[in-house]
């Protein structure tokens, strides 16, 4: 295994070279980091042995990372997914150290992207590169997709698996996109919340006014947004839009029953993840089922009037807020958005109009957890981490899921080697480094039993 | 004339000049500019014939500009009051011409600070200098006091006020930093609604989590900031804070009587002026009243989260909306800003910590109709604007007012030569030529009235 240990800290160094590469897809300005880091990673598929592979543009989007390699005659094809996009890094000043600079504390790599989605990425693309080095082929045969605009909506990928179900044909998906429920404690998702994204545009006065010559008499289009938004959501962590639950289906029994087998201290939960005075959600629903099994909506930004230092005091002609929607089997994004649109007609204050812009959608997903690649994935897993898999499921969203099911008709394995206390989306993401070189044997193993 | 025209037409381009000092008085980055446009202001006095003049400094603020000329013994002292200050420019995108470059269009100069109060502030220097031109000598004493804080707090004006109220003795102070009724109709404002602006700070989970992974579980602070604003302020534009409206004073049956009579067309105020689809505001009040005799809550900016371009899935571990009290007659603002705190604490969401950080507040003001200075003011308007003067309040506020009144023992004559369109606080602000030297002719008829 010495030659091994060697490869696996040559890839570490590899994922910091990627992990240097500010490739944030939302930002217009970064678009040729992104580049760059699609390159970097078609570099590394070639190097991992893949017979042919391709930058896929669809439209202006990020181009879509391509790798293949089919001599596995008679075995299964396994569609391996990642992105190599990631989040944007404000609030900057709270990063220990700097976003794009990976530096290495208690055995985690700290940097944007870490786990999310550069490190689980790299994962698949060392342990293919590993057997290919060992034995000179695979076990099976095997088709790399890794996009880079998971975190900006998933454009690109979605209209190419629409479009070209037949160059994707496999067996089953492989996704490294996601959490362990504890650490050491081997995980596969079987379930994910879909969402739907997008921007409440509230517009009242024709400019922006003077908030004492004319307040009393003008509509606040920030107010409004506060208003919508209660409107549309209790303090009892109830979404009041008609029909939103309609389509809500509870977990099964069984689901149900190893949930609360799961080692989970909800107080700890608090304290260590969220760090809140108290937690809050919708009375009646456990912790885990909350952030699993039901929707949400949540409230990310609120741009208008004046945020900067000291005073200013405005009336602003417009505000914008970015909200989402949570959404969870059988909900449909579309249907959603439509229960949503209509719900804020019905709730808008006098004075201003209201509308909502979507901006990118995923459905919710779920997968039987007695599929055989699922089962051979837990196997696997176990074998590195020494401790029984649990199905889980995420909160999160990973639109691809739901894609892959419609127009591949393919399950998706979600093995996720990611903590739950790596800070996605937050300052100071993370990746526990040891995960890394675990998750590289344990995806050899799963592809050595699978062939 | 020929020769006061001529004046007057210098008198604009010094104006200009002091229109291009972005002197953003809540912006640490310009305080080179807020100093660079004292020392034009004092040079200005110095120019007029001031006798005497300083930059006087209390602490680390923005310097006053005092100058003063006490040479007509026996005759009435008038203290004069302006601002050099401005209010920052955001959102610039906004502005057909550059705020600090000054633009002639249709008879006006547009730029940040044009009416609020650099134009105003320099048709008194201007009135004076013709004077001491013209004569000599002035037939009133005079001291001017020109802040350089009004869009910031006025710490330095309140403080110095308070502790040399022997230095500013004066029989009157006269203030031009108010508006007209309407076009071509003189005003003086007999009322001004006091204020408390600060910031509504929200706390809720440690860092920014992921709206997948804790959504449904965690606080989120930018709904909290939504429920607290809701909780405090209903959609029938009553603030639910308990005893807000307790000091209350309603005006005399003239005052309302002569607003009744004032030309004031509500679909055309709505229309020209707000432009929204409707007007809002309490019930059972009419628009003057709501805008100059009700007290309000508005918020000027929600902070937290992500704004920027496209979408970010965050739950904010902080989110701050900066709100204002407008307080009328014959409210306290310490008292309203402990009533504010009581209630904010006693409609916090759980799952959160809220507190309020007051960052500065005026009283409101009242002065007696009856009195000869605004008397004598109204008649030299009356003269220039072949119009009758009328009464008005407003409903923005000028702290200085309650000062003066409580520390010198002083009426303030607010002679207002702006607009109602004027665009104050908002993109595009801008002055009427014709108001720069008519309200200079005024100026001059009233000092040689009162003398």
């Amino acid at each position: 295994m010495s030659d091994l240990a060697g490869f696996k800290k040559q890839a570490r160094e590899e994922l910091f070279e990627l992990l240097r590469i500010p490739s944030i897809s939302t930002d217009p300005a970064r678009k040729q980091d992104v580049e760059r880091a699609a390159a970097f990673v078609e570099q590394g598929l070639k190097r991992a042995g893949m017979t042919r592979t391709e930058l896929i543009r669809v439209g202006a989007g990020h181009p879509l990372v391509y790798g293949e390699w089919l001599g596995a005659e008679g075995r299964p094809t396994l569609l391996l997914y990642g992105h190599y996009d990631v989040q944007p890094v404000e609030p900057l000043d709270e990063w220990i150290s700097p976003p794009f600079e990976p530096t290495e504390r208690d055995g985690n790599v700290y940097a944007r992207g870490a786990c999310d989605d550069k490190g689980q990425t790299w994962i698949l693309v060392k342990a293919v590169e590993w057997l290919m080095r060992r034995d000179g082929r695979l076990p099976v045969n095997v088709k790399f997709l890794i996009e880079g605009e998971e975190e900006c909506g998933g454009e690109s990928i979605a209209a190419y698996v629409e479009q070209h179900p037949e160059a994707l044909a496999a067996d089953a998906a492989v996704i490294c996109d996601s959490e362990m429920f504890a650490p050491e404690l081997p995980s596969i998702c079987t379930g994910l919340r879909g969402i739907a994204f997008g921007e409440l545009i509230v517009e009242g006065p024709k400019t922006d006014l003077h908030s004492g010559v004319y307040g009393g008499a003008a509509p606040n289009p920030l107010m409004a947004v506060a208003e919508i938004l209660t409107a549309l959501k209790g303090r009892d962590g109830k979404i009041s839009i008609p029909h939103f639950y309609d389509r809500v289906a509870e977990p099964s029994p069984e689901e149900m029953e190893a949930w609360e087998s799961l080692p989970f201290d909800e107080e700890e939960y608090r304290k260590k993840e969220v760090g809140s005075p108290e937690l809050t959600g919708e009375a009646g629903f456990s912790v885990l089922e909350r952030v699993w099994a039901r929707p949400t909506l949540e409230v990310h930004g609120i741009r208008g009037g004046f945020t900067g230092e000291g005073a200013k005091t405005v009336i602003p002609a417009r505000a914008v807020a970015k909200i989402s929607l949570r959404l969870v089997a059988d909900q449909r994004p579309e249907e959603a958005v439509e229960q949503l649109k209509a719900a804020i007609e019905g709730v808008t204050p006098r004075g201003v109009r209201a509308s909502f812009n979507l901006l990118h959608a995923g459905a919710p997903s779920l997968v039987d957890p007695d599929n055989a690649y699922l089962k051979t994935a837990a196997s696997a897993m176990e074998e590195v981490f020494g401790n029984r898999t649990v199905y889980i499921r995420s909160g999160g969203s990973i639109p691809i899921v739901g894609l892959f099911n419609r127009y591949l008709e393919i399950p998706s394995v979600l093995m996720g080697f990611g903590l739950p206390d790596d800070n996605l989306h937050a300052p100071n993401e993370k990746f526990c480094l040891a995960n890394f070189d675990r998750g590289i044997d344990a995806v050899v193993r799963y592809l050595e039993w699978l062939g």
